[in-house]
C-alpha cells in the first residue's frame, strides 16, 4: 500500500500518480490547444464523496457526447478517485476528473478520431466558488451583457471549459463593482454563471431555467430538498425580468453548495441579506450533508493504486 | 550562445527553455481549465518568418482584448520565437506563442484579475492544416450543422481555442466521408472552418465573410494577391447558398496557405479539381514566399536566450 500523503493535492494522468504540483497537459495536447475535452468535479466533504456515482454517470455522458474513449472502465475511474483523495490525505476536497482528446497519432490524419485520449484527475483542497463569508451576506450579482454560448454550439449539459464568454462576464461584474455574473441566452432568457445554477424564489416557489445550462449534480439536490420542505419546484424558462423581480435568487454549485444572492444589478433583494427560503435550503443542505446524505466514504485504508 | 539543437522542437515556458515534450500547462491552470488563454501562430518556411510583426501586432491585440498581460515585452517575444526557431534548427516551422491567464495568486479573489499572465511559445516542425496531396486534388468540404459560436459571446478575432464547435463540426465531416467543413453563423452566413479562412470565387471575383472569422493573415496575404493580379477583391458578407453555388471555393491559413476545394456538401466544383483562380493564387502565393515576400529572416545565428 502506498503511504505517501501529499496534503497539497495528488494527481493522476494517464496511468501515474503524482504531487498535483507535478500534474500537466502538454503544450500540443488537443485537450488545452482545442479545449478538446471534457470533466467533472466532485466534492469531498467529511471524508465522504458527495454524489459520487451521479457524477460519474455525467463524466460518463460528456465523455460519449464528445466521442471520447479513455483506457480505463468506469470501475477503474472510481478507483482513481478514490486513490487520489487517499494520497492527498484530505478530508474536504475537490476532485475533478478530465477526459482529453490527446494529440493525434504519428501519420494519421489531424483529425480528432485519430487521437489517443486519456484521463487525468486530481484532489486538492476544498475550492469555495464564494467564500463562506460572501454566502451569509448574499452575493452581489450583475446580469451580464455578453450572451452565453448558445448550447447549439456548444451543449452546455456535456461540461466544458469553454469559458471564454464567462470570464468576460466576470470582468464585466468587476467592471460594476459585483461580485459575480449570471448569463442570458440570445433570446433574453437566463442560462448559469461562471459555475453554478440559477434559482429564482417567487411568492415561495423556485423555479431554475431548463435550457441553456449545466444539469447540476446539486441543482438536482435542490429539486430534492424542496420536494422534501414542501417548496413548489419548477424546471422552466426563466426570463431576465422575472429573475430582478424576483423575492430571492439564490445559486448552486458543487464547490460552494448552495449560495444566497442579496443583490442583483444593483437592486436590493429583501433586506439585503439571503433570503429566508434560501437560508433554509442551504441550511437544510449542509445539515444533511453532515448527516452523510448521499455520501459514499473515501477509501482512505483500503484502495490501491490502479495496476 | 546556447549551441543545443531540439529538431523535435523547442519551447519555451514562462522564462524558461525547454524541449516541446517537456514544455507543458499545469492541470489547475485556468489557461487549460478554463480556456482562457490567447495565442497566434506564425509560419516560417526556408528559414524566414512570413509577416511577422503583422502576428505580433495581432497577438498584442487579442491579448489586450482579454486583459491579458505578460512579464515579456513586445521586442522580448520577437526574441523568444526567434530563439525558438534558432533552438530546433527548422528551416520549416510551425511557431506558436501562446498568452496563459495562469492561477490566482494565494489569499487573492478567484477572479481572473488576480492571476499572474504568462508567456509559452514553441517551433516544431511544419504542420499542413491539409497535407499537400489533398490541396492537389481539391479538398472535400461539407458545410456542418454545427454553428459556429456567435461573435458577441467569444470574439474570433481574438484567436482563442473554443474549439467545441469546430471539432463537433469536423466529426460531422468524417460522418459524411469529407475531409474538413465550414460553419455558418445563426442566419445562415459563412464564417470559418477549423484553422481556416473561406473565399467563394463567383465570375472571377473573390469574396470572403466579413463577420464571424478571424482576421487571417493569410486572408490578408489573399486580399494583396488578388490586387496585384487585378482580381476584383470583397470582404463582406457570403451565405451559404453563395458559396455552395460558387465557381470555385479555397481556403487560407497560416499553416497551409491558400488551399482549394473541390467539393462542397457533394457537388462537385468545376472538373473536380482545383479552379484556375484558386490555383493560380496558390501558385503565385508560393512562388513569391521563395522570393521573400514578407518574409523576416530567422536570427539562426545571433539570437541569444532572453536574460
Amino acid at each position: 500500500m502506498v503511504e505517501t500523503v501529499w496534503p497539497d493535492g495528488a494527481a493522476y494522468v494517464a496511468g501515474r500518480y503524482m504531487r498535483v504540483e507535478e500534474a500537466a497537459i502538454p503544450i500540443t495536447d488537443w485537450g488545452y490547444r482545442r479545449s478538446d475535452v471534457t470533466y467533472d468535479v466532485v466534492g469531498v466533504w467529511g471524508g465522504a464523496f458527495f454524489r459520487l456515482e451521479d457524477h460519474l454517470r455525467r463524466f460518463r455522458n460528456s465523455m460519449r457526447a464528445l466521442r471520447l474513449d479513455p483506457p480505463e472502465s468506469e470501475d477503474q475511474i472510481r478507483r482513481v478517485l478514490h486513490e487520489c483523495v487517499r494520497r492527498s490525505g484530505l478530508r474536504e476536497a475537490y476532485v475533478a476528473m478530465d477526459c482529453l482528446r490527446g494529440t493525434p497519432r504519428p501519420g494519421s490524419p489531424r483529425h480528432p478520431s485519430s487521437c489517443r485520449n486519456y484521463l487525468a484527475a486530481f484532489a486538492i483542497p476544498w475550492v469555495w466558488v464564494m467564500p463562506p463569508a460572501m454566502q451569509e451576506r448574499g452575493a452581489h450579482l450583475i446580469v451580464a451583457k455578453t450572451p452565453r454560448i448558445p448550447e447549439a454550439c456548444v451543449d452546455p449539459r456535456t461540461k466544458n471549459f469553454h469559458w471564454g464568454d464567462l470570464t468576460r462576464a466576470l470582468f464585466e461584474a468587476q467592471d460594476r463593482g459585483a461580485d459575480n455574473c449570471i448569463l442570458l441566452d440570445e433570446a433574453g432568457f437566463v442560462t448559469e454563471g461562471p459555475g453554478f445554477n440559477v434559482f429564482a424564489v417567487t411568492d415561495g416557489a423556485v423555479a431554475t431555467p431548463d435550457r441553456g445550462v449545466l444539469e447540476g449534480i446539486t441543482r438536482l439536490s435542490v429539486a430534492e430538498l424542496c420536494a422534501e420542505l414542501g417548496l413548489p419546484f419548477a424546471v422552466r424558462p426563466v426570463s431576465a425580468e422575472e429573475l430582478v423581480d424576483a423575492d430571492e435568487i439564490f445559486l448552486s454549485t458543487t464547490a460552494g453548495g448552495i449560495m444566497p444572492v442579496s443583490r442583483i444589478d444593483g437592486r436590493i433583494l429583501g433586506n439585503d441579506r439571503p433570503g429566508p427560503i434560501s437560508a433554509r435550503l442551504r441550511e437544510t443542505f449542509w445539515t444533511k450533508r453532515a448527516k452523510g446524505w448521499h455520501a459514499t466514504p473515501v477509501e482512505y485504508e483500503e484502495a490501491e493504486a490502479l495496476a
